[in-house]
């Protein structure tokens, strides 16, 4: 069942992406379909990739005076309803649990699609005064939301796993201050952990949470084209606060109505840094993300099996005691060609190869994931060395994902070419705005690429980044779409 | 609203032993009541406790060749069924989803109340070859069972938190040496983080896990003398892997039924940690679970303000630097007092009296929580006392705790006396037992205490545990209920 012609990935990245990602998933034994459409399973080797995900997150969550709580699974019908006095026409597609064992239920409860309503009553009874301020809940749970649409692990799923962060705050300042300490975050657990490059800023009118004043994202480009929304954070203004009576006694003994915030990121995270580094060889993950960042095939014959052995047992010894994730893969029955292709499979950023050679002149032969780049290093200093090679496969997934990036934001101003460019070569089209929803339907519907992101100031989009930002700048000031003076500037997209 | 008047306990631990835990709970905010009947949501301080029992768990599993994944938090109707081929009369008590979004299910998904039905399947999947096994999965979940009963945090809520483990072996032994590997990690857990000493062994036949061929348990004794069972370690036999045809090929390519294995350890332990340890006054907590370890107080005038401030920093910071959980209390608005009974409600192990005194005399005041003993320390060696004093705590803990336990193990020979003894003292009582469910029956009917555990051999109850062994020792081989021939030795309880 598990000989050579399985193992290898069959589909093209390029010419078949959702069938090479779904391979991907699968034979890197990532995540499983299960019996109902819609849900996955999740195998360890997955599992570990959003174990350390987690912990990255987790821990800026807490230096920066975040604490985890966990709320139900369960919200009353008339918990959720209540939502309807914050956003009209609220009508969500969830999981509705009617009979508990043999009785049916006096009402109806939702499974989560999202906690503002179950967490938000329990912040106004748990915050009196300003000294209770700022509040910062954060939970880590499974969330699920009824929508009909082809499964695809990770990046469309009906239940998903994901952090939910809901604060409160005496002042308007504050809540924005903790808005962007999350976006921030999620930014950085994109760029400097998961290397890929990601936009920052807020979301038109429609496309946002609903209740808020203004949500805001990181948008990640994927190899196809198409933007990924990677995480958002939400300012919820006062709106959840009046609606659920949010309040506390200022420094003066007057009674204020608090400002609220939410923020989530899911496990879609995980299909983006699939997606975007992957190839037809299998996954690539970055080093700090890798189950096992050093992989140790030994190449022997009958004669020298002893020696190479045990240079290679010193050599992971030594890697494991200073720090560096390594497996030494001493199977008998499998040949290093097999060992080779099914490291590469499984996305093992470094592999040592170390045959007779190696042995006699104390060297090791080091090769990277991407990229194949072959070093021999010197067995002296491996311990040092190695930590290099790891930066180096880092470095070089961030710089293809950048070129992608780059290459495939363009400036344009004639809704025509805005048209033509998406319709070609996918991307972000930066263009001026009126701000007015129609002007975006009329691209939307002709080429299904919608307005991703607005960007909130120069610094929230990191223009820097862009090779060539001269070409990039507008010239108009006038809506692309219509004609009327521009707002805003919109980054439209074709989406997942 | 949060004046002293309502901050101390008012109920008794003694006396009222049922409300008292419910006021220990919510004062010391680890949970709160849900709006529905039987949910719970854990506060930050009771999140804590729960993530740190986790990492402590977690670790213990991955060093003993356990990986973590995630399986679907819904379970077709049909899936649940198959059980039924294992367990007869099997009618599982759960919630029930029939309808997502507008529309009803073609099939009604059961909130998993445990997993082995999807498990299993997928183990089935995996598992090809001698070489997959042992397969080790385990799940950090929610799970829904929904019982009628009332709530009490922690111990009965209709959802609660847990892991649950899922094994496959290759051997009957292999399958042995898991279930007793967890078992034994399960005591660990009670013993050298909960400071709680428990009891481990199997249970009798009608109160197996549905379909095991053996459920072994660790059972802690509370304070008002009933048994809690404390983590359960199932050996399933191949009764599991014949229903979902958990195969593999062997050495000699035949094919064979693997053993399964589950296990699972809850939120509930949180519940024996708060109801063992903690007192009138509030939380105790051991030192490797408490959110902070050591409080710091400041006992300053107006004069001496400054001094006292900088003196007490200078300790937090040495005290951080050396890796305890360290807190500073600098409220100017509450005195003292005020602080010593919070601190001692918020279950901190170790507190810090630092006032003029202390910062002529180049000392530190160190207060227990148990106990209120008080010591005097020099300033320059406080980084290695406190550990000291943490050590001293914890063995306090469990010292009260062991000797509840060893003043309520009682062997007794007369069924009279049995039924006497428990409504009497509560506590365990040893007695011969033919191995008959009627026997156990005439008892619990009596005195609603029944058979918590049955030692499976001399090792697994640690007898030297007790202070009296000898007067323990049972003398009659015949069933103290029936006459008949005794097969086994029984530990009666009465049970949360």
């Amino acid at each position: 069942m598990s000989g050579e012609q399985e193992l290898g990935i069959t589909e093209s990245k390029e010419y078949n992406t959702g069938e090479w990602y779904a391979e991907v998933v699968q034979k890197a034994k990532l995540a499983d379909y299960a019996p109902m459409g819609g849900f996955i399973v999740t195998r360890p080797r997955g599992y570990e990739l959003w174990e350390r995900l987690q912990d990255h997150l987790d821990g800026w969550f807490k230096e920066t005076g975040v604490t985890n709580s966990y709320f139900p699974l369960f919200i009353p019908e008339s918990y959720l309803e209540q939502e309807k006095d914050i956003v009209e026409g609220f009508d969500p597609e969830v999981a509705w649990v009617t009979h508990g064992g043999h009785d049916e239920l006096e009402e109806r409860l939702a499974v989560r699609p999202t906690s503002e309503s179950i967490i938000t009553p329990f912040i106004s009874d748990w915050v009196r005064s300003h000294r209770d301020l700022p509040m910062r809940l954060n939970q880590w749970a499974s969330v699920v939301r009824w929508e009909a649409t082809e499964t695809k692990p990770f990046f469309r799923t009906k239940e998903f796993l994901w952090q939910e962060g809901h604060t409160a705050h005496a002042t308007n300042e504050g809540a924005w201050d903790e808005v962007m300490t999350r976006l921030d975050q999620y930014a950085k657990l994109y760029e400097d952990v998961l290397a890929i490059p990601v936009l920052r800023g807020s979301k038109p009118e429609h496309d946002k949470f609903p209740g808020a004043d203004t949500t805001t994202s990181v948008e990640a480009l994927m190899p196809d084209g198409k933007s990924v929304q990677g995480g958002t954070s939400h300012h919820l203004g006062q709106s959840f606060a009046e609606a659920y009576d949010v309040t506390f006694t200022d420094e003066d003994e007057d009674e204020q109505t608090a400002y609220t915030t939410s923020w989530g990121l899911s496990w879609r995270a995980l299909g983006a840094l699939i997606m975007t580094h992957s190839d037809d060889q299998g996954l690539v993950l970055p080093p700090a993300l890798a189950p096992e960042q050093v992989v140790i095939v030994p190449i022997y014959n009958d004669e020298n099996r002893e020696e190479v052995m045990q240079y290679s047992s010193e050599i992971a010894a030594e890697l494991q005691e200073a720090g560096v994730r390594v497996h030494l893969d001493d199977r008998d029955e499998r040949n290093p060609g097999f060992k080779f292709n099914e490291w590469e499979l499984n996305g093992v950023p470094v592999r040592f190869e170390i045959g007779g050679y190696e042995v006699e002149d104390e060297e090791v032969t080091v090769v990277h994931r991407p990229d194949g780049e072959e070093v021999v290093e010197d067995r002296a200093d491996i311990a040092d060395a190695v930590e290099e090679h790891l930066d180096a496969v880092f470095d070089k997934l961030y710089a293809a994902a950048e070129e992608n990036l780059v290459e495939n934001v363009r400036a344009v101003e004639d809704v025509n070419e805005i048209l033509g460019t998406i319709g070609q070569h996918g991307g972000y089209v930066k263009t001026p705005w009126c701000g007015d929803d129609a002007c975006e339907e009329a691209v939307k519907e002709k080429v299904h690429a919608e307005i991703v992101l607005v960007p909130m100031d120069d610094e929230a989009v990191p223009e820097a980044q862009l090779d060539d930002g001269e070409a990039l700048e507008l010239e108009s000031d006038e809506c692309t779409m219509c004609g009327e003076p521009a707002e805003e500037i919109a980054y439209f997209a074709k989406t997942y």
